[in-house]
């Protein structure tokens, strides 16, 4: 693809130093900007070669780029795109990377300037860790980014952005921006609250015998606090929706297992190993 | 510790064929005998160097040993005790390495020869998967193993066994049984009923974009469902008690989501990050 000529990215932790990283190692940007609140990151995300420029203003950081991707949590992206839209240069396309869609699109679309053009993406990369100091150019390797555009987008700015995303190694679905928050409740925000809840319920005396199981298990609660937050409460009617299927789903084997149905226990157990077995084959073992 | 002269190992897969390596590295065992219901899983023991000598017959591998190991689902415990009874030397030590303990200890302590002692062990490790293939000499190292004595037990085989594993490199607590299948069933149990819930959960669509948090959520339902029908079986009244625990607790989750408390959401979710933090740091971060 054409490289980007010049790529500023706001916030630039584990999925913004990871994507400066990437987009400089595969030359597809011939400049990097980094914008943060605190120098002391943005000294960092220059030290490790993340971005080439670095600035605590982002109307200042986004002067001169083509290409906007705003990677902080999605609580703050109003707020970053009312103080950047004026600086924007025409045809600018704008990014996000947030974790959920339907409000992040619904908010961004109508503040993006009439000149520039918004993309909604969601590369389905990381890890409970924060900040520049853990990102690798080779985050997104075999991973999926969602890209989520609406019947507003212009097809040529979702091919050039997919394009990206597939050039930095990732396989690009496109889903519209309910459709993704609906999937991802399943997938990703079910299953953190969920891992939040079994660190909830162990008591005292069990903390000394976990082992490696408890702790994979429960590996994604020690994600950021605020930046889950955030996540839950913009897509909470469909996290809602997927809780109350688990709840529904926890009670066959909850019943399974108090009429000490071992047939029946073990064909749920069996199918649930199954599926993941050749879910966790396909995609290659992530 | 004074090594053992003989070791029996009855079911050499992940955990018995890592305890064979693991008591030859360290020289605990003079000779370890490995003991299966195939032929090809023995060979592999022997290739591998797990155990010296293998037999398809229970009765013919407990000879001659001073220590004999229970390393088979726990649903086999019964016959196979029945079985080697009356091949066991005197003054024999059986210990067994399942998963749950009140049952086990209930069922195999009347049934181990009045010359012989039985002393119940869990050590906690091992993973989702199976076979002496994937065995190692080194599982142990860094574990914690519980060790569950009755008031029937000799203090001196207690403290055998217990030097035992502390030799492969574990922490030894020494609980009751009942006390273990409790404790266990909150950090052990209770999270693979929740992982495969998860797996069940999620609709074909979503399928494909699962990132590495899923994978790691749900590792452990990819574990051998006849094990943990077993395992949920012979401890059910105490997953029973977990499971509605988690409930409750999901039932916080719910409610603060539903009312878009972020307040008591960010709550929810720093009190477990900080909890799971502080415990996987303390264990060295297994």
């Amino acid at each position: 693809m054409t490289p980007w000529n010049q790529v500023t990215i706001i916030g630039v932790g584990l999925i913004g130093g990871s994507l400066g990283l990437a987009l400089k190692a595969t030359r597809l940007a011939r400049k990097v900007v980094g914008v943060g609140h605190r120098q002391a990151s943005l000294d960092e995300a220059l030290a490790r070669g993340a971005v080439d420029t670095a600035s605590l203003d982002p109307a200042a950081g986004v002067q001169g780029s083509d290409l906007v991707v705003l990677a902080t949590p999605v609580g703050n992206f109003g707020d970053l795109m009312a103080r950047i839209g004026p600086a924007l240069a025409p045809r600018t396309v704008i990014i996000d990377v947030g974790s959920t869609k339907a409000q992040v699109v619904a908010q961004l679309e109508p503040l993006s300037p009439p000149s520039c053009t918004f993309v909604g993406c969601h590369p389905i990369a990381g890890s409970e860790q924060r900040g520049v100091a853990v990102a690798r150019a080779d985050l997104f390797r075999g991973a999926t980014c969602v890209v989520t555009p609406t019947a507003a987008t212009p097809p040529e700015a979702v091919a050039r952005v997919s394009r990206m995303w597939e050039c930095l190694g990732m396989t690009v679905r496109v889903l519209s921006p309910a459709d993704h928050d609906r999937l991802l409740a399943e997938v990703s925000h079910l299953p953190h609250v969920v891992a939040s809840t079994l660190v909830r319920v162990i008591t005292a005396d069990a903390e000394p015998l976990f082992g490696p199981g408890w702790a994979d298990t429960t590996r994604i609660a020690s994600g950021d606090p605020t930046l889950w937050r955030d996540i839950l409460l913009s897509n909470a009617d469909e996290v809602a929706a997927a809780l109350e299927r688990f709840e529904v789903t926890l009670a066959a084997f909850r019943s399974a297992l108090s009429r000490r149905d071992a047939a029946r226990l073990e064909a749920l157990l069996a199918e649930s190993k199954a599926r993941r077995d050749k879910l966790v084959k396909r995609n290659n073992g992530p």
